[in-house]
């Protein structure tokens, strides 16, 4: 097996990453990472604020054999191991109830037995899930900090065990970077942070010639969803709605659009994943049993 | 049983409206209901543009016996009765996905057997919902295609069977409405309309004094939801969230900001009601296995 250690990681995503390790398409690998504060913070803490050095490291980059653009990455998350202690992080000023923060304060929890054990009257059942996935834009310097169509910060909770999660091929190898693990995060992160964790995921790593879009697209069991990201919710929104709309039509030659735009808004879900970083990323979630799509065009 | 006609409807709510019916707290009654057409629509048709008078009715509106200003209406929802035809209404100019809509369309669906009977292909499990319901507000005179701090065309979806509704009464009687049932509808409403139709709704009106709020509140077997209406997506998500804090901080004396702020962050889901109306709706719901808490205060 391959294991990429978490001492290599990035801070942002650019075009020219020099990649750790190069896969095949089909390899396993495991992505070994940080927590979202590079374990600077080690103990519980009550009024103090921290100067953290180098945060939301994400694990990588990996290249692809034979990835180049216009093709995409097809990664499925075959398992996600959380380490045994999460930390949460207050700050004032940060954050949609930033105003209800008065003071800083660091929270360390225990996540053991499949909970995070949140104070003596809570224990919350664990929901593993990545943060940051992306590779390489075309251009640009971005953020580890920040969603955009080539994945990065999504904060998606659906990106869990046995997602899987396609993104777009910019620079040739891909330079797939994963970090950010989450034990619990809800829809919008209003804390702005998740339980933060370090941990190893697992995933299968697979090269689709073409069919490249413009954001990234997660399927799971039940679902498909189009994640996008925009400097407003509402961007974000009308983002995600469109591109489903584009991505079904696509894939269903023959049926109208206007069926496509009522089985839509009848069947299909448009939810927040995140509201706090840079950008702000909405999703829309389309049922299985009502399109009977994936992400492949032709299905064999 | 008090049953009020769908012919008794209005198109505003405002605060000097005539109540067609006085109940007294505890006291059931049904809402006949038009479909949000007011059955204008009665065949399918294809390139025609509509001009459609009198839409969204809202059926009553019944005065509660002792409501005055500062008090709040708790509407226990029953049951929803469907008819056995839905309608959707695709016109090019309206909902998120309006540009993908070319040509004008009225579909005629069967309701029959618990689906939506859409096409050869499609039948999808109906879950009924209420998209109107509201209360004369304190000023203003609000057009029934708009959600707000009354209620009104929230268009949430959890608004279903079982669940309640609590409303803050702003004139003596509250006088409440309720209309635009869907058998069918997405978070987003993309398509700006669900499976319109009509129906009807029984209700139990129950008056609690006092404990008025800023913003309806909605209750259902898991979870508490605080339902928030802005001219954004990012102001309504932001509403919803701040207030929901607010509402919790309220109910759970002794207990910290940070530790309200933290668990919401990770246990509670901020998420899209819809983005079609005159305001956009968010909705920011928290599990009842987390926080115990429901709306009334003291719970004995």
């Amino acid at each position: 097996m391959k294991v990429v250690a978490k001492t290599h990681h990035i801070y942002s995503f650019a075009p020219d990453l020099k990649p750790v390790l190069t896969v095949a398409s089909g390899d396993e690998v495991v992505f070994e990472t940080y927590d979202c504060y590079r374990e600077q913070l080690n103990a519980p803490s009550r009024n103090q604020l921290f100067a953290l050095q180098g945060l939301n490291p994400a694990t990588g980059p990996v290249a692809v054999h034979g990835a180049v653009p216009g093709d995409t990455l097809k990664i499925t998350v075959i398992s996600i191991d959380l380490d045994e202690e999460g930390t949460m992080y207050l700050r004032p000023g940060a954050g949609i109830l930033h105003k209800y923060v008065a003071e800083p304060e660091v929270k360390k929890l225990r996540v053991e037995g499949g909970k995070v054990h949140f104070n003596e009257k809570h224990a919350l059942a664990i929901k593993p899930m990545i943060g940051v996935i992306g590779v390489s834009p075309k251009s640009g310097d971005i953020t580890t900090y920040s969603p955009g169509t080539h994945g990065g910060n999504m904060d998606t909770k659906e990106i869990a065990e046995g997602a899987v999660v396609y993104l777009p091929v910019s620079v040739d190898g891909a330079n797939l970077a994963i970090g950010d693990l989450h034990a619990l995060m809800g829809d919008g992160e209003a804390t702005v942070c998740g339980v933060e964790i370090g941990g190893r995921v697992r995933v299968k790593v697979e090269l689709v010639k073409g069919q490249c879009f413009v954001t990234p697209v997660v399927e799971d069991r039940e679902q498909v969803y189009v994640v996008a990201s925009a400097a407003t919710m509402d961007e974000a929104c009308q983002f995600a709605t469109e591109y489903m709309f584009e991505f079904l039509r696509e894939r269903l030659e023959g049926t109208e659009a206007n069926e496509i735009v009522c089985l839509m808004g009848i069947s299909g879900d448009l939810r927040v994943s995140q509201m706090v970083n840079p950008l702000k990323t909405a999703k829309f979630a389309i049922p299985k049993a009502v399109f009977d799509v994936t992400f492949e065009k032709s299905r064999g």
